[in-house]
């Protein structure tokens, strides 16, 4: 089995940190690749961004489609281009945040996302609206860049600490998302200090999308995630 | 004022034509004109369409910013780019879904969408739990696709009534909304058939859009719809 | 084009100062009236009150109706006498809360009602609820009573810009409305204030209106907004 | 204890028939009262119509509370004037259609209302929304005027039985609602018939009523249902 | 007529205190009881005890229908067993917490839980979401074990009126629900205190199971409180 | 890592089946064991028998904590006894209803659960509530009783297909959820019929469990999920 964890932003250290993760957690027998565009966004921080990201999601599976993947992880906090990898991909498509809180609702009754930057929370109200989670879920967020995560995660460690530590006296969480692909080094740690589930959406994400062809399934090409209509083809960007 | 109805996809006969119907109602002193992309989708059928399409508003905003431009109006059932143009413009940008809806809301109790083809019908329930308005209306879709409306929109006049007559006895719809940009041309005699309002989205888009400027209302700059963050660049597109 | 707006409460000097707002905004060939009941509530601040409204209302629109006006907006936070007005009149009826939330639903992503006095929330969250409009906006009051706002809005600025921070702060907010028509004097200090969006619904209101009518669209007949049935006559007050 | 049955409209024949019905079901110790207005509307089938009936309600409420009524019963599907009624009255007030709702949800899991005419759905749908129920109950309304269940209700018994066994079949209603408080003479015969329970919200209103009066329950005068406020008074009408 | 009153753990203490004062509100003529089982869990604090409970309820159910029981009340909060003992009763079943709920409804526009301990929030949770009541209610949760208030209600009494006050001033709530059947002790002292109606579950819930029987209502054998089917049989505990 | 399968009704045949099925599609390393209750109901058809399930599930997993299970997964529709099963168990527990939910909506814009018997509709609707995704699946269900499914679940094929497709047409589902533990040799054959995902929860449950455990991640023991109370003892059944 082929699964491809799809990083929509420009940042090689980001995938590499992924992939690297990934592998340690695939079954006997997964072949885990991550790919990034060569061009887009830096990093996701705005709807704006989203859009370049999902043009390179695109092109990423278009291209991946002929060398056989089975499977697709969206590693960006909001699932950049999700619907369109769906329409383009046979096999299914799991985006990082939905499969973190569908495994934040399997472990915990109530939990929260931890964000980043604030601008990006509508990006996570989003999800939580398609997923339907809003009645378990609260979405915070601190002020720090993402690229701040790209060479010292654990910088940002305590800030998201305490956020996390508000979410469970305020809004009564028992499990914590970490809303960022850049943050998987402090699921270990944060776990430890907060003593409850703390959830990287793409280990969840990759973990998910392994089941989903185990189980045989593939994303349902009836009516709203059919291949693009005959005629569409993907532009260059330059 | 001046205010620019963008349409998302590369089909120049729905331009001129939004164009001309616009101009008709506009306000004294209001300046209206329409742009498309040169690149992109003939139609928006899909979400892989309405990705290229976003990337065609932004480049279009992107373009008349400099020149400024009061507002915009987005002329594609489930208003393609519309967050991305937010962050973009300075000015309000009015979706035609959304404006649709809202006036719909004002006019009537309940109220149906009937739009096309049915694969779209994922896009406007999303603009339908963007506005809120699931609990007074429903989303009914045609199997007519999209460019046969280039040439002759009478023609799918009586699949659309039929559909609509279905959504006024089984979903109790007071009036009716057109799912598609290119279906202007029916609003006169449908609703002079059905005996109730049809609403248009582009056209009340626009006269919401005036409002809004002439209310002395722009886009909200706090957190979501900011503009992109520093080091975001357009890609060109070929 | 004419359009009525209509003070539910007997408050001379809020009619006039509405009226002199509304001519600043309207379109050139949009002329503008306003009324007032002559028997009624001097503020509208309870539900008792708001019945009282209603029939002022209904005694207005049936009044205007003989003479031709296009489209009516309802000048009271809570859309005292909304559906009784759309059952009566042939144009379409505004009110000037729906108009507030659709207004800044499109320019910001969440934003919140400020209103007066607490006792009142009710009523905003009943226009909340029929709108649709819950999952991006809140409620806040403070307690000022109406009528200290007829001669001496100012006074109240503080008191409602608190609140109004308290809101961005804490529910996220990237609009403000103001929660009664007495505080239309509020908008432009209070928006260069808050350096965001600061929504009368009355002026919205008007503009919508204004939208609705060049764009050929009434009152929906259909069912719920029908003519009220034969034998029904409206009683004197006295 | 004593309780008093409003009927919201003119019509005695109706305001006798629920006495009656009350009186046989009453506690015990429970003096039951019956009122209408003098001036009003014979039927209530519209908005228009309620913003009358609301009035009075209004003035109903305010003479009884003289003459030491312990709580209320608005004996009028869509529960006309109930919010006033609760700011006016020290006891609880209780509505027949919200009561209906909450006894059908006590002995069903799914129930449907059947009411008339259809133009009035969207008063049901409005206490719906309110009582939160939405999700268990559907509602439907056949074509018969309030004021042939003046004379004779059994002539609508088939067209109610007709609409119910709909009901039963598409909406899986497992018990059934009557919409109206003219229709309290089916209530056996259907319930026989359709071998569920079906319910008069003016009887439970009238039981939950006596309930909560001896559980030492009144209406809160905490802010929204608070006395309306100083200056009020009520118009006469003529 | 005849009411059980179901407590489902196992606290004597508890039935004895519940059962006299439901015979001080009973109307004349209604003949209470109290039952509890004999095994099962002291108090239910857990969703593994209330699955004991749920046994417990079953079993006296079983027992109460051969000698003829015309309604039960679940005294839990969280109303345990309430579905199963839906299945099993001619008579209807009223939930404490569902009838707590709507009692709140009908006598103030927004209102809070007062719960305890605090793991049992997802508890009352599922009972407003059953209900529907979340947009009017909000859960609040106190340290304090069940068992604390077998011997002493009234130690208990400052701590839950600290958090009812904070239920005031920060949800709005202008009525109080005791989460817990053994409070109702507090109902007195703390309505005086807070100058709003507190409401015990058991007292309105026996006043409505007392309301739906004299209005001949009783559970919906159709589909899904049917009686469990042939072959079912209760097993032994020991 | 080891996973259970815990079949909360004493039907054998269906134990050993999922068994079967799900060891063919684990991972390599992953040790799948089965287990059903001795004492309990033989299926699950009501909520009596759903708590006679839930004592099964919980002595199941007390048996099993001592032993080393990592994981659970229910295979009841419904998910018996999922909450009990979380408190008691220090790893994931997984219900085979949230499982199918969660699988159906990453590969699936809408989908549909066909169900039996229609009595347990509510069991359906309870956990889509709890998921949250109602606006994205509708409830079906069909008249077969689940021991029919014990010797030839082949005979149910056509009406489980006929049913399917009726969710296609009008609920416009794009992949099928089969609503009972029962069904699991339907995948394969339905799944080519209709063109679409068949989903059975039970296999994508084991998946999302054994994810889960790879992920690191254990039941929440914040508050809700925590171990039951000290004190708690499981009685004997007999």
């Amino acid at each position: 089995m082929k699964i491809c964890i799809i990083n929509p932003n420009t940042t090689a250290a980001f995938t590499t940190r992924l992939l690297q993760s990934a592998r340690a957690i695939a079954a006997p027998g997964t072949d885990v690749i991550a790919v990034q565009p060569g061009i887009g966004a830096a990093s996701i921080e705005s709807h704006a961004e989203e859009a370049l990201g999902a043009l390179g999601v695109m092109q990423m599976v278009a291209e991946r489609e002929k060398t056989g993947v089975d499977a697709y992880v969206i590693a960006c906090f909001g699932d950049t281009g999700l619907h369109q990898a769906r329409e383009m991909a046979r096999g299914p498509v799991v985006g990082m945040t939905e499969a973190a809180l569908q495994a934040a609702s399997l472990v915990a009754h109530r939990f929260s996302i931890v964000t980043l930057p604030p601008r990006t929370r509508a990006h996570s109200l989003r999800v939580l609206q398609d997923t339907g989670l809003s009645h378990r879920c609260t979405v915070r967020a601190v002020e720090v860049p993402v690229l701040d995560l790209e060479d010292d995660v654990a910088a940002s460690g305590p800030i998201i600490e305490a956020e996390a530590r508000l979410a469970i006296e305020q809004d009564h969480a028992e499990a914590i998302i970490l809303g960022c692909a850049g943050l998987s080094d402090l699921v270990e740690p944060l776990s430890r200090k907060l003593g409850m589930p703390v959830i990287d959406g793409v280990m969840v994400g990759l973990k998910f999308a392994e089941g989903l062809v185990a189980a045989g399934l593939r994303t349902s090409k009836r009516s709203t995630y059919d291949y693009p209509p005959a005629g569409f083809s993907l532009p260059k960007l330059s």
